[in-house]
């Protein structure tokens, strides 16, 4: 059987900027994949495959544009494309065609990237749910609200894809789905042409199957080489078990995930260590809900006062009482939200990273449900980067995702220190 | 002479929604002094007389919506409006229909306000210049890039407008126009539907007659009462006069308005002290600077790489290079801004407020250079609330323009105290 489709983003690039692989081969076993599982998992919003393929002989036609040429990449389609239509998961949307790509949909063309299809969100990137399921398991959501982006990445439909971050929805798609989620700094990838939900929270982020693709990916986009991966070197990682304030709510294999964790880290040389964030910190997760709503509530006021009548109805109902949250409220929230950003760097101690919950549990079953934020909003609103790592597996053999949380701005470090981490998981 | 279309926005609303004055007989008014003025302001990108008056004929058909009710509001052509072409002043978006409203231009007509029309920008919100005039001396630049909403906020073309600041594009034009611009802490105002040059700069600003409507404005659009005026109590303001590190590029009027506000606030029993700001901040001009190629290479890359042949062709060089500017240099120039930020606080001493230069000097003779923003990026990339005060006039006897800028997120202090500051200016 042909395992093309199964390249990493690194390996592909390699081969194609070599001139062994064609943009066009590699393109084709993705398309074959497809074909092949398409119907099951449902990941697209949009794809066609004669614009898919037309890229990559364009691509084969031409020098070598930057470090993603050819490497078939997907996007949310909360992102916009001039080529492909995009309705940010709602019937508000339908038929829209863009004018221009978004920043980072634009970056990836100029660095020689193909871009591959839409796939699905959630509505505005919020919570009803789209058509996709989990490749593990059909049976089972892939997550949200970048569905499409996880549940692809994880099928080899595409060895890279965009989502957003408002809550938790980078982390937790990416646990529930068994991928590579990595949810940059805050503001490391330009919001330009990206549908805004939050101005302080929406956070772009990547989607591949291991870490060394992440930050392949994030180097090639940003310019910054340092991002590339590098093995961790010299002492073990110092790692923070951190439960943190939201942990009454998770299951009970994520309970025994981090428990194993702690125990293989420690006795794979890490220094592990138990981090309980400061009090002050209890007040992060309804600070964050108070953002997202209320940032939410200026954000989408026109499709709701306008199109309220075409979008879920609960998702309008909940954009109109965002019309309402009080601007207090939200002064107060985010100026706690300032305080624990400001505290965060200690309250990691001597730890290098912070190893937390990626989502409660495994994927919940059906698909109309994208699970629970919970473990995901206060990172989101603290700005730090988060990577999945996966910690075992749940009582119905799906994945349970734990994340690798560093320092804001420290995405080397927490880059290095989660491939690590990932390798003395497994 | 009919004066109506001078009232301010507090009185227009008062009297709105007393119904004491119709929202169709203050638009008409507004209309009159457009059709008088405006070939010689060109402040609007866009205007439909009709469009103004059935949306002030709906205003008083209906019940009062909110606080702004029946007050017209022009709008930077930066921002999305689904009602009006948004060209970003961009040949590039000629004829650009956008799907939805900017967040806080639904905002405002969810409130009751009327779009009365789009107003020049520069193109895309930087340097190359639209065709707007400056009232007080059309041989004058009204400043950019929000030109037309400075220009006619100052001609009373209407009472209120939005602009956006990335470097100087608020406090620079509303200086040169002699009108109230207001730059908000970073994010008080969502930014959904602006067209994004920078994430970690643009910041929605307004313009006014006077800091009581700016305040007025503010606190509609926000839900935070406590943002409206309130006249400064207790002992009077505690102002530093901070020069800065850019204060050799002044012009001899501006080194003599700060010196006559020194003496005048003393006077008036103001605590007046010299502010240096810490020897770190040496780095923030060129810091900003760095973030805004950065950031605009990434948000404008579709537009230069698909359009640029249609771009002003210095615009679409700047662009391109941004392509290439260094992601180590970006970081760097953001690990120096979260510092500096951090240090703001203290650096105020026990400075209520400072007074800065708003801009080298009077605006610059001609339309084709809006000015140089070199006494705005480092307030930009701080985040501080900014609001002009009027110190005099320059030797063309244009006005010469001073800022008062606040702690982060102290909004309400600076309004007040601009306010003060203003009365004993006079």
């Amino acid at each position: 059987m042909n395992k093309l489709h199964t390249l990493s983003a690194v390996q592909a690039a390699r081969r194609i900027a070599q001139r062994s692989l064609s943009a066009e081969a590699f393109a084709r076993a993705c398309l074959e994949r497809i074909a092949e599982r398409e119907t099951l998992v449902q990941a697209f919003a949009y794809f066609n495959p004669e614009q898919a393929l037309a890229q990559a002989r364009a691509l084969d036609a031409g020098a070598i544009m930057g470090p993603l040429h050819g490497v078939p990449v997907a996007v949310k389609d909360i992102f916009d494309t001039f080529d492909m239509p995009t309705e940010y998961g709602s019937a508000v949307y339908q038929g829209h065609h863009p004018v221009a790509d978004a920043a980072v949909v634009a970056l990836t063309r100029h660095l020689g990237g193909l871009i591959i299809g839409k796939t699905v969100t959630t509505e505005f990137a919020t919570f009803p749910a789209g058509k996709t399921h989990n490749p593990l398991n059909p049976a089972h959501t892939p997550g949200g609200s970048s569905s499409g982006s996880a549940a692809g990445v994880a099928d080899c439909l595409f060895p890279l894809a965009f989502g957003t971050q408002t809550a938790g929805s980078v982390i937790r798609p990416a646990a529930y789905c068994g991928v590579t989620g990595y949810k940059p700094s805050f503001g490391l990838l330009a919001r330009g042409g990206v549908k805004i939900g939050s101005d302080t929270l929406d956070t772009v982020g990547l989607f591949s199957r291991g870490i060394e693709d992440a930050a392949f990916f994030i180097a090639a986009l940003t310019r910054r080489p340092e991002l590339q991966l590098k093995p961790w070197s010299g002492s073990a990682p110092r790692v923070g078990i951190c439960r943190g304030f939201q942990w009454s709510q998770v299951q009970p294999e994520m309970a025994t995930a981090m428990d194993n964790a702690a125990i293989a880290l420690t006795k794979a040389g890490a220094q592990v260590s138990e981090i309980a964030l400061p009090a002050r910190f209890a007040g992060m997760a309804m600070a964050q809900a108070t953002v997202m709503a209320y940032e939410g509530g200026a954000n989408r006021a026109d499709d709701v006062l306008r199109h309220g009548d075409r979008m879920d109805p609960r998702l309008a109902e909940q954009c109109r009482k965002n019309l309402a949250v009080s601007g207090s409220d939200y002064a107060a929230a985010q100026a706690l939200a300032h305080e624990c950003r400001a505290q965060l760097a200690d309250a990691f101690g001597a730890c290098d990273v912070l190893l937390a919950a990626a989502a409660p549990g495994e994927a919940p079953e059906g698909i109309s449900y994208t699970g629970d934020p919970i473990m995901n909003g206060v990172w989101t609103l603290l700005y730090t980067p988060c990577i999945t790592v996966t910690g075992g597996q749940g009582p119905k053999g799906l994945p349970v995702g734990l994340q690798v949380v560093g320092r804001i701005a420290d995405d080397a470090r927490v880059l290095a220190a989660a491939d690590w981490i990932s390798r003395h998981l497994d």
